[in-house]
């Protein structure tokens, strides 16, 4: 049956995807972001067309130049005639979808490039949400024959942590900071880098860039003795005047190179398809309770009296639970 | 009423544990351990009784010596008449409970001393179930007058990661490796880490093991210059020649004193209290289904198809959820 009796002609769109067709891309998108009830039937589409693309997190924190790495990056791409997907994770923002991030100045310039699609995901406050949505995005992105998939995401929360465990490779960008420090890699990130650029080394911070890069590559070197599976490469680029960005990809693609040729990226994959299957099953299962009204209403309340101490998190979770219909009574 | 009506008469067991009564400890933490129905009468309970515990969190990988670690520290509370509760917490270990750990020869110094609780918890192989039963833990060792609790993991899995969101300070042990850097300390580890310390300092190891030292320092000082609220404290230690357990535990002291005064102790346990109402809502409610034979039954099964690529991780989480009851049939 071509039409699913919802009325969405799964097949179709998924042919037309696979034509990059952008409508059909954005389509689909939105099909697997709002968990729709085809989700499944998208999900068995798509599946023969996985595994091409190369997927790349790129992270740091607000102010460290990651849209204009990400636009520098896909300028770069798309001259070698790569076709690139960028996904934008902003798990604290409200808003969601769209073919085209109107806040994102910059990515406009791929606005008109039909090689090119950009897509912006938010979680809406649900860390879980992006968890189950962001790996069916990157698949259908995938199954429009992008070479490359940018999923870039604001190094602020929990966020950051998820998306490491999406992609093949992950890029940690920063800054040099008021001395010779590096700023915006917080801590509880470094260790998530594959790769770890130090952005703004132009006009008068080159040398404040260059030695921040040298005293990172320094103390990575130093803690990485011990870890041998681990040893991040430390280089400066600079977004503003498109300056070793060409030298942070042959980075990003040495190492997915590495992974691929050892097996381990064949591995990391089917590990990260369990993960996605236990999230998305736990995602239902608690949306079906905590999206049920009363526990919604209550969760708040019960997380003040815990704060206060007026109640025990065990009592707090078993009224939640009572208003779930779980546990006894 | 007293006495519960499952015939537990949980008013009377806090009471003799706030006396600090071995075998009431020992009943009360067996009772949070395995989730009994009258869980929230011994968190009411206890909740009266709370906040005044040191919490320390310990862990290194196995053969730095964390065991040996602990039983120094606990022996030099024990000299200043302090109280101690120490709970190993051993997430790959199938065996849980017991008042002594039998397999931990160098506790057993501590076995006859009636104000040393130790206890070993396991979580069977689910996290989740150690991340709501390990806080419980933690307040009936509080609730027995315990000065210092120590909560000893072994740091090979994700329970460091879940152990140091439980505790108020977090140390981890490493050890010189086979050239002068630090073994041990595996990626991930180190950001969770207020205070390091490099073991076996001892023989012809001490001046590796100050060698090591410095150069983390090193490289944490310039980790650190970009994130002013993380600076950890690195020291050598012999736990086999009991020196410098002394220092390290003035260094807990002050970190922990130093969390206190700001206020920042308090909002900790406070958002610490609201996560455990979330982990023991989510566990609870994950449990009620997988816990369902179907769904264990088949959880395997279905994560093999999905690493094979015979499934979408979508139409397996799918599956799994219809055999749990929810989502469309």
């Amino acid at each position: 049956m071509a039409v699913s009796r919802r009325g969405v002609d799964v097949a179709e769109l998924v042919r037309r995807a696979t034509d990059a067709e952008p409508r059909a891309v954005a389509r689909l998108i939105s099909l697997v972001e709002n968990d729709s009830p085809v989700l499944r039937e998208v999900a068995a589409a798509l599946a023969p067309y996985g595994g091409h693309a190369q997927v790349v997190g790129l992270t740091g924190s607000p102010g460290v130049g990651k849209s204009t790495s990400t636009s520098a990056i896909v300028t770069a791409l798309r001259a070698n005639g790569q076709r690139v997907g960028v996904l934008a994770v902003d798990p604290s923002s409200p808003f969601s979808g769209g073919a085209l991030l109107g806040d994102r100045v910059r990515m406009q310039d791929h606005a008109t490039d039909p090689d090119v699609f950009i897509r912006s995901m938010a979680s809406r406050g649900q860390l879980g949400g992006l968890s189950a949505a962001v790996p069916q995005a990157l698949r259908v992105l995938d199954a429009a024959r992008c070479d490359v998939v940018l999923v870039e995401t604001v190094g602020v929360g929990q966020s950051e942590t998820a998306v490491s465990n999406m992609v093949d490779v992950f890029v940690v960008v920063g800054i040099p900071g008021a001395g010779d420090e590096l700023q915006g890699i917080k801590r509880g990130l470094l260790e998530l880098a594959d790769v770890i650029a130090v952005n703004k080394a132009d006009g008068d911070q080159v040398e404040r860039a260059n030695r921040a890069a040298m005293e990172y590559r320094t103390a990575l070197h130093i803690l990485a003795a011990g870890n041998p599976n681990w040893s991040p490469v430390v280089l400066t680029v600079s977004a503003r005047d498109n300056a070793g960005l060409d030298e942070l990809w042959t980075r990003v693609e040495e190492r997915h190179s590495a992974l691929e040729a050892s097996g381990a990226l064949h591995a990391r994959r089917a590990e990260q398809g369990v993960a996605w299957m236990r999230e998305i099953f736990e995602q239902r299962l608690l949306a079906a309770f905590k999206g049920g009204k009363d526990v919604s209403r209550r969760w708040s309340e019960m997380a003040e009296k815990v704060r206060s101490g007026e109640m025990t998190p065990t009592a707090a979770a078993e009224k939640l639970g009572r208003l779930a219909g779980i546990g006894e009574g």
